[in-house]
């Protein structure tokens, strides 16, 4: 089944013009909010999907790039349904749920088991499956916060494979506390695996105060059980798009400076952090540097589909593979709004002196020197991985996932001076790179 | 139609022992964290309301209680169903809405219409019918915060009255700006009014953030167009419960010390702030006042429905109409659980010395002394205006519109050492009232 999602978008996503916007520095921010307002919530593969590339497309014009285009890539396509988790009697009440992207729905009965609680996915894995079998599986791994979500990796294992090492020990299916740091009753989505050699049962997050609240049920009642409702639609393969606009070099137009974010977001929010901010700036970054008529070339890519799993990123690297030599530097902005505070480099030894003297050109904006290990941001990893230098612009995460992958990503949460100074700090690095002849693979 | 609503209850509500609770000062805590995880969300009317009449009687008389009976009311009963609310093209998305209490359903396939937006209930009642008629009208009307929610009633209009007035001008439906003060993404609900002659219209709550949304929506397209679905049941009339406990008085038996709070909470939330805290606030300071011996009868009345305007007190003032004499004194805790700053009062002219020598022994936990306007609460205002004299302990409420009425009012919102704070007022309060013969209506 091959669904053509763009056609669907052809009679209302023209029918208002573009807002003129101005070149300043608001000019993230306008754009962040044209986006969450008139698109809003843009999952991967949707029609909300394609007006967003619609919207990306019409605004690189307005915006005068040089060159707008998009590249097409095939996707599996998944769509949120509904669902609800029942606790049965004695303690009869609704908890907060949300189905973990790629989850498969369950029988229109639903799933009626008992609980069997883990404080990991380590020690779920170490289980007896006697334990385990025919029950839900309830993964409890509290998330702690810091600037860097540096917890993140360690917690969210539970979501990637654990309905896998669920399913291997004979759950009937998979909930997890959800992978976020706030106390607010919402759940957070994000992307989950399944195992070609797995039988494949539904996952889904609850809430941390649902977590909270049915940890406490179990510790009164261990034989307390479960009714799991869940319908998702995973209609197939679609075809979804990296949007890429260039300020073509004044002197050298072949050697091209990436600078992206992803234009995808999860459902339920309008992906204001995530990543409609990395969407602004980088946007904004190359429509203001066009007037000083940089020396390489300014590439903006819109990735598709990061949310699920880097797929527009591992098609741009597949179609660009012959050109990477080309790219002599990549960066994405995709981890919310707040202030930059560190510059991290993934340079060739010689270029850490460049990278030194383009850390004193932040200073003033408080972004400290940091190691030479950038991943260079989700998607842009990938290009890392092919040998493209790459930097980060460390954002303050430390609420960041309160909000992310929940219906509450959503503008408000935005604070324009943190943006500019997100901007700021875009500007000058990708003028610097842009101006300099330096090889930062060396 | 008449539900026995109780009789559900029978097989499911016993099956665990009452919790053998410590007479200490956590015991306001623990009530309410075993009302809130072992009953969770208790809409008036429904079968939960009931297994909280019984799990109220169960804790009553496990504390030691002398007496503890029940009081059955008839109500009007209101459940919740399914509400969507999805912009239509060109910026097709959904937003996060709730049905007030009280409402009508749309009808099967919703109501499509443009929006006319109007700041204050005040601005729609001037409103023009030719702008109104068969339109979705919204009132985004902004509630301030402040430590005594006293901006909550200039806001409230809007939602109890909003329907009426909108339907007056023939519109198809309200949708108002949540009645709350926090930027997270949940609907506020809380009860609406219909006249009996003016036609019933559907009435429903969008949050802050969503209310943000479509505003800025509106200021590019007025033209906007929303569908807005909503299922909600009104089976009919049907029966709850007060539940009272009484320590009899040593001295003055028939002297009647009220002490109060209200059972029922709306059904998004487990109604930890609104009004676990209070229920868990009264149940402690009755039981732990028992070992004293009080001179006069300490009275704890859990109130029926307050939520569906004050259903349970009123039935409570009509049955006890011939006794409201020996009543010396009423207050309610009901605004969370923020700590208590300020002792207002609501006696005679000669008992604000008595007033005012209570308020110094509450000094030492930082509780002023107030004026002498008090309510007593939202079911003792009740009373009050059959002249019983009051009393409220005001409580800190910066953020209880936050919470309230929201999904998110859940355990996690309550600070266990503000929650003790509150239970060492009431306890002083009480034991004063409780010990003296002064004759407060003086």
């Amino acid at each position: 089944m091959k669904l053509w999602l763009t056609s669907l978008c052809a009679a209302a996503c023209f029918s208002l013009p573009a807002q003129q916007l101005e070149l300043n520095h608001d000019l993230a921010y306008k754009l962040l909010e044209s986006l969450t307002v008139e698109v809003g919530p843009r999952l991967a593969g949707s029609a909300a999907d394609a007006r967003s590339v619609a919207w990306a497309q019409r605004h690189f014009k307005q915006l005068g790039y040089d060159k707008v285009w998009v590249e097409p890539f095939n996707m599996q396509y998944w769509e949120r349904g509904q669902a609800s988790l029942q606790v049965n009697a004695p303690f009869s009440q609704s908890l907060v749920v949300t189905a973990l992207g790629g989850s498969i729905g369950t029988p229109f009965d639903g799933i009626n088991s008992q609980v069997v609680m883990f404080d990991t996915l380590e020690q779920l894995q170490q289980a007896n499956p006697a334990d385990v079998k025919n029950r839900i599986v309830f993964i409890n791994h509290a998330l702690e916060r810091d600037i860097r979500g540096g917890f993140y990796g360690g917690v969210v294992g539970g979501r990637a494979r654990g309905a896998v090492e669920a399913a291997k020990l004979g759950a009937s299916a998979l909930i997890i506390r959800s992978v976020g740091s706030s106390n607010n009753r919402f759940a957070h989505t994000g992307i989950m695996r399944y195992d070609d050699d797995v039988e494949r049962i539904p996952a889904a997050a609850i809430s941390i105060p649902d977590a909270q609240q049915l940890s406490k049920m179990l510790s009164i009642n261990p034989e307390l059980s479960l009714t799991l409702h869940m319908q998702n639609n995973l209609p197939g393969t679609v075809t979804s798009h990296n949007v890429i606009a260039e300020i073509t070099g004044s002197k050298r137009p072949d050697e091209i400076v990436l600078i992206s974010a992803h234009l995808d977001s999860w459902d339920e929010g309008t992906g204001a952090l995530d990543d409609g901010a990395g969407v602004g700036i980088v946007m904004a970054a190359g429509a203001l540097l066009k007037a000083e008529r940089p020396e390489r070339t300014i590439r903006v890519v819109l990735f598709g589909n990061e949310e699920g799993g880097l797929i527009g990123a591992r098609a741009y690297a597949a179609q660009h593979h012959q050109q990477l030599a080309t790219h002599v530097f990549a960066s994405e902005s995709d981890f919310g709004a707040g202030r930059v505070w560190r510059f991290d480099t993934g340079f060739g030894e010689q270029a850490l002196t460049f990278g030194a003297q383009l850390q004193q050109k932040l200073k003033h904006l408080g972004i400290a020197m940091g190691p030479n290990t950038a991943s260079g941001g989700p998607d842009v990893s990938i290009l890392k991985a092919q040998g493209v230098p790459v930097a980060t612009l460390q954002q303050d995460g430390t609420d960041y996932f309160d909000y992310h992958h929940t219906p509450n990503d959503t503008l408000d949460k935005i604070d324009p001076t943190a943006l500019r100074q997100n901007l700021e700090a875009w500007l000058i690095m990708t003028r610097e790179i842009a101006n300099s002849s330096v090889d930062l693979r060396l």
